[in-house]
């Protein structure tokens, strides 16, 4: 058995139950022997590069219970791509705290950052278990069926959505569509979980834009006129890294993170639905509003599906039994036995697999149209949001 | 006593507890025997004037029931201002219906209404009585403590500030800054209300941005600055009404609605938020995210006040208590008895004084440097959203 202590870490964006994967970690390691002390980078790699680590086994225990709880990540974090010049300085903080374990809790970047330092490593005769708890909210990694923190932005998502679509309907003498942006980058897991909102045919959302779809204005504004003229109002969803044909962005307005990828959203403070917003006002000259939530979607603690919690705690804990028995250079992936009734279990994913790419949504998900999603899809997401509340209605009897 | 029928509406943009009065005002006319039939407006006055009406006798009980906990307006609304050259198609739908109880549930404009039918019926000799319920997030109707609706949308900003506080923080290495508008037209009260988030001197809200107090930009990006060299980060809150000195919006994008209202917001696409993330982008060149989530926060019937509800249904059955013993012209008010512990009582308003204009928040809840609120705004504030959520914190003990 591998003596030594245990570094954890949080990496790129937070969800609402990154810390309930924490939590899950430091306790499961406090209870292992072979582990000595249970140490946390604050801000991620980049804090650990500097030396600010502290020892998570002098918090109360209330507090680290409390992390179940607490949305964002509370060791702080940071999207620091590892160069090779950074390596020699990770083996000397790991050498300098006598680390063997070593967790991160992040997305593909991050179970990337975690197999490269594990074999950077063991080149240098380093003997480190490394293991990778999954996290986002974008559901995008590849390994995994679903990976915690995306159950409760798709109900933060199908939520808005719904009660939205209920405020757009009893205002449609006034306002005349609704528009709803997610987060997710290339990925149409947020925006699809809208779908979940709809009961009824004429409940909101009606047009959903998935990035895995070109954009097509002519047919988008064809499907809202539609919409508008069978219902009298219109609900559209987009996910933020909807793009043209060509691969611009529909929010036309670029700049690139770290990790190469384009950003979204409000950096240059267009975006997506800002976009659709105004085709459809110039289109119609209609009336309607467009909702940039951007990060409340990943951080809305109370609005958590209790489900996406006991998972990702589970996937802390699990990450620390698979690495005291030995297995290093893996990520702790959820396997779903079935989806009605809901069964979920563990498994695990080789890290150079999962670091590849980001998986979109399959096309059986889509419908033909590529405006909306399937029942299959539906299906796929409702036990990952957890039931919708039940609103009335009023009929129209006089 | 008076005999006839009733006639219920909503009118103005919708709550998350609009409905719960609107169950209180139906169950307490269908107990009532001097109410033949209650009926209710569709999309308010302009449906009505459409003869647009449904008899609510006829619903089921479990859906008025359902209304408490339903959010929006389930009868519809419409932003209609009458006109002079509307009150004889007014007078001939009350007539058609033999309608003697007329209730309208809305903020002033909505008062206004009420105030001008019930004086021209009085004009043409048709004995009317109608008794208005109040309604806005935006907190600002006079005659009342607080309005139905508030609380909840409050609750909403209060709770999307702190988990979004704590998310800025964690991410500061990453971005610098995060912006929260809020709807509210000209009057702080919900921007106010985020302050309940800060328990500690580094939590957000940092600055908060009045629509009471005229714009600076030189004293705000100081601020900013003196924020993020404090902590690292900084959190801004912003009412969509914030003006320049010389009442420009910041928004910078106006148009009028039918109330001769200025439109805040998303119409043009930008919006207060937008223009305080491009100063802060183009003075110090940080990262950041601004967020606009409009009508999300008069709709989030999940992020209720209990007591909003149990107020805005109280205020519902009050109106008709006051109607069929003969009082007209009248709102039915909030009378706060005390603060800590909070008890609260309803009493009435005059028609003619609520109808007058809006109420801003009052000097001494706005601190000196017009960049937060009092000690005094929070103790107002605090009973009516509520207990928020105890997150946890990591120390940093090495």
């Amino acid at each position: 058995m591998l003596r030594g202590n245990a570094i954890l870490g949080q990496s790129g964006g937070p969800t609402s139950v990154i810390n309930a994967s924490l939590c899950g970690i430091i306790q499961a390691c406090l209870q292992q022997e072979a582990i000595g002390k249970t140490l946390g980078m604050r801000f991620g790699i980049d804090g650990f590069m500097r030396d600010e680590v502290l020892d998570l086994g002098r918090e109360p225990a209330a507090v680290i219970e409390g992390l179940r709880t607490t949305p964002s990540s509370a060791l702080g974090s940071c999207r620091h791509k590892l160069k090779d010049a950074d390596f020699p300085k990770v083996l000397e903080m790991l050498k300098k705290h006598d680390i063997r374990y070593y967790f991160l809790i992040g997305g593909n970047d991050t179970m990337d950052t975690i197999h490269r330092v594990e074999k950077y490593c063991r080149q240098q005769g380093y003997e480190l278990i490394g293991v990778g708890v999954p996290k986002t909210v974008d559901n995008d990694l590849c390994g995994t069926d679903h990976t915690p923190g995306f159950g409760s932005a798709a109900r933060y998502v199908a939520l808005s959505v719904q009660q939205a679509g209920l405020l757009a309907r009893d205002m449609q003498r006034v306002d005349q569509y609704v528009i709803f942006q997610t987060v997710g980058r290339s990925a149409g897991w947020l925006p699809a979980a809208a779908a979940l909102a709809k009961r009824s045919e004429d409940d909101a959302p009606h047009i959903i834009l998935l990035p895995e779809r070109a954009f097509d204005r002519e047919k988008f504004l064809a499907a809202v006129r539609r919409c508008h003229d069978r219902y009298g109002w219109c609900s559209i969803v987009c996910g933020e890294g909807v793009c043209y044909a060509d691969g611009t962005p529909i929010s036309a307005s670029q700049t690139k993170d770290k990790f190469a990828n384009v950003e979204f959203g409000a950096m240059g403070g267009t975006s997506a639905a800002m976009m659709l917003h105004r085709m459809i006002r110039e289109e119609f000259d209609w009336r309607g509003e467009f909702q940039v939530c951007e990060s409340l979607q990943m951080c809305a603690a109370d609005r958590t599906c209790p489900g996406d919690v006991e998972e990702a705690y589970a996937c802390g804990r699990r990450a620390v039994e698979l690495a005291v028995a030995g297995t290093s250079g893996v990520m702790v992936s959820i396997v779903r036995e079935s989806t009605d009734p809901y069964r979920w279990s563990l498994g695990t994913a080789p890290l150079a697999e999962v670091a590849l790419g980001a998986k979109p949504m399959p096309d059986e998900f889509i419908n033909a149209e590529g405006l909306s999603v399937t029942q299959a899809c539906v299906d796929y997401l409702k036990p990952l949001v957890g039931p919708l509340p039940h609103y009335v209605r009023l009929g129209n009897v006089s």
